[in-house]
């Protein structure tokens, strides 16, 4: 059942691995780990979880680890410092790798350090979160918050390889399953209208943790993402579309505070803002609409955004995105169930119809 | 008597315009500036001499401004977050400008930030120290020092165009001067052996500050270091050359304390350091040596390290250099004056030999 997703990039090419019982095998590291110094990035919850079984697979090579606290809370500036003071304290060279074992804040942070290390420096990605394993932890993206926006600073840093173990999603709470389902349903919403209709199909089933769907869904969301990636690489155009629901999923976690909604949980209520917005705009029909709220509902996902925002404060919030050109908001809005575009051109009235709305079915 | 140089770097080539009274110049500006957001970033020491000039420069534009303290002992994280906070508070977009006017600390800090904002946004170079126009505002290094050591943290981000005006080399202090030779000289000394015989017979027009020959010094200073990026953009090579005497250099800086000796001080008095060794290992002769250090000298530069660093700590220092491989240290060593080499293989006692002597010369 194990597969092999190649990320191609030329000379950063990687290979994703998807599996079950991958992460205490050594081949599964060793072909990417050049120096035998070795940092593994980990947090509080999934250290007692899987560290040793990482560090046995790893055995030979001088291991050392960061142990972060768990949340994007944490996802910060000053918590990367702790893996800058590490590297130096044990004297890593440039010829160093580091490992990124846990989920996208992990992933995100540990991949950051390596970007910065001695001007960039070798990382694995491990995620034990569905969310990493069909998105954070492939393309490169890597990063912090800052408290006036979401990964605002960053890199963009390749990992030499990402071991995806479906096996590590069995310890995972049910709150944070649903938040991975959110990025597997975007890939149905933006490219893929074959995955969304099988995605109503089998979303019991990936509730209920049956091995085989969750692997289809995380190698079918990750070859969405290897293509988009390869295609374009920093975000020069399609790429942007991997962010259906993000500007506005954005906006609600700052908005609410770091580590009170989670990242999935806030990108599934900012997709339906997203479709509902399309409807406004006569893009989308109120049918595929109510599909596609029904299936991020069925997810286990919000729909609608916290009330405590008012719109102006969103408002506020979203014109800190990345996507802003020239002082333009552009967002990634649906055309179909299956199709997505970028685009400035909206009427402003029509968002703030459907942030007021707040409720949007 | 203005010159360009360019850095051929494919689509990330870019310009150095060399000249004098280009800072006020707007055509200088306007065709490496995309958006209309512009940050400068500058020094408390820098900010009253030129900031209000180049703002005239840049008029009709957006422009914000942050100055920092001055000194090496900020080129730190925790400083350039204050350019991030900046950025952020005025909701600068990724089609913004990072203008770095300074020194190096200036334009490695500034450079930073342009690397990791949004992932990346452009930056333009308009140093203002001798040390910044031959060497640092050239090739796309950037970062900032951890307490354990120099630029351990950092991206390679090539600037757009990098705006070297003579001018501003008028109000530099004489110790500031000297500093920046010694990286002029080290370009003679690693592949330009007429350049060193040059500069040994205008080195006192150099320090009288004859336009002139400054305005030759920093142009072929420029060349030299241009076609060494060229050719190996990422220091995957060649490139490493240009380190002479900055792995004993980074360690007197290190070890003396940020701040206390500047880097081009450190460099002349490790140059003389590299150049010890070279001769105890049979490399280079008694008089390419004396030759050497005799110029360092001449430029108002140290041939020495300062006498309160122990064999042992220099050595500690130096262990915590990005060229250490596999734990083995690598040294840029000269052949002869005009040809330099990076080796690993060396007798570890020629080393001690030159670091308990302390007195090269």
């Amino acid at each position: 059942m194990n597969e092999t997703i190649e990320v191609a990039l030329g000379e950063r090419s990687y290979p994703i691995l998807i599996g079950t019982d991958l992460i205490g095998d050594p081949a599964c590291y060793s072909p990417y780990i050049a120096g035998a110094q070795v940092l593994i990035v980990t947090n509080e919850t999934v250290a007692p979880l899987y560290l040793e079984r990482v560090r046995q697979a790893l055995a030979g090579r001088r291991i050392e680890t960061v142990v972060l606290p768990d949340g994007e809370q944490y996802k910060t500036l000053d918590v990367v410092g702790r893996v800058f003071d590490s590297l130096l304290a044990q004297r890593f060279a440039r010829d160093c790798t580091l490992i990124a074992l846990g989920g996208g804040v992990v992933g995100d942070m540990a991949g950051f350090a390596a970007a910065c290390y001695q001007r960039g420096v070798s990382f694995i990605q491990v995620p034990t979160t569905l969310l990493a394993q069909v998105d954070s932890s492939v393309g490169g993206k890597t990063g912090v918050n800052h408290p006036l926006g979401k990964n605002m600073i960053g890199a963009f840093h390749q990992p030499r390889a990402v071991i995806a173990d479906t096996a590590t999603l069995d310890t995972l709470p049910d709150r944070e399953l649903s938040a991975g389902l959110a990025e597997v349903i975007k890939y149905g919403l933006i490219r893929d209208a074959g995955f969304f209709a099988w995605l109503e199909a089998e979303m019991a089933a990936l509730r209920a943790r049956e091995p085989t769907a969750l692997a289809a869904a995380i190698a079918r969301s990750c070859r969405c993402k290897a293509e988009i990636v390869a295609a374009d690489e920093r975000e020069a155009g399609q790429r942007a579309l991997l962010n259906l629901g993000h500007t506005f999923g954005h906006a609600i976690e700052t908005g609410a505070g770091y580590g009170r909604w989670l990242h999935g949980e806030a990108v599934g209520a900012g997709m339906c803002l997203a479709a509902d917005l399309s409807r406004r705009l006569g893009w989308l029909t109120s049918t595929d609409l109510a599909h596609a709220c029904a299936l991020i509902a069925a997810a286990g996902l919000p729909v609608a955004p916290p009330g405590d925002i008012a719109t102006e404060r969103f408002l506020e919030l979203m014109a800190v995105d990345k996507k802003v050109q020239s002082g333009q908001l552009r967002l990634v809005l649906l055309k179909a169930i299956g199709e997505a575009t970028i685009t400035a051109d909206f009427d402003p009235a029509a968002l703030r119809a459907t942030l007021d709305e707040g409720q949007p079915r």
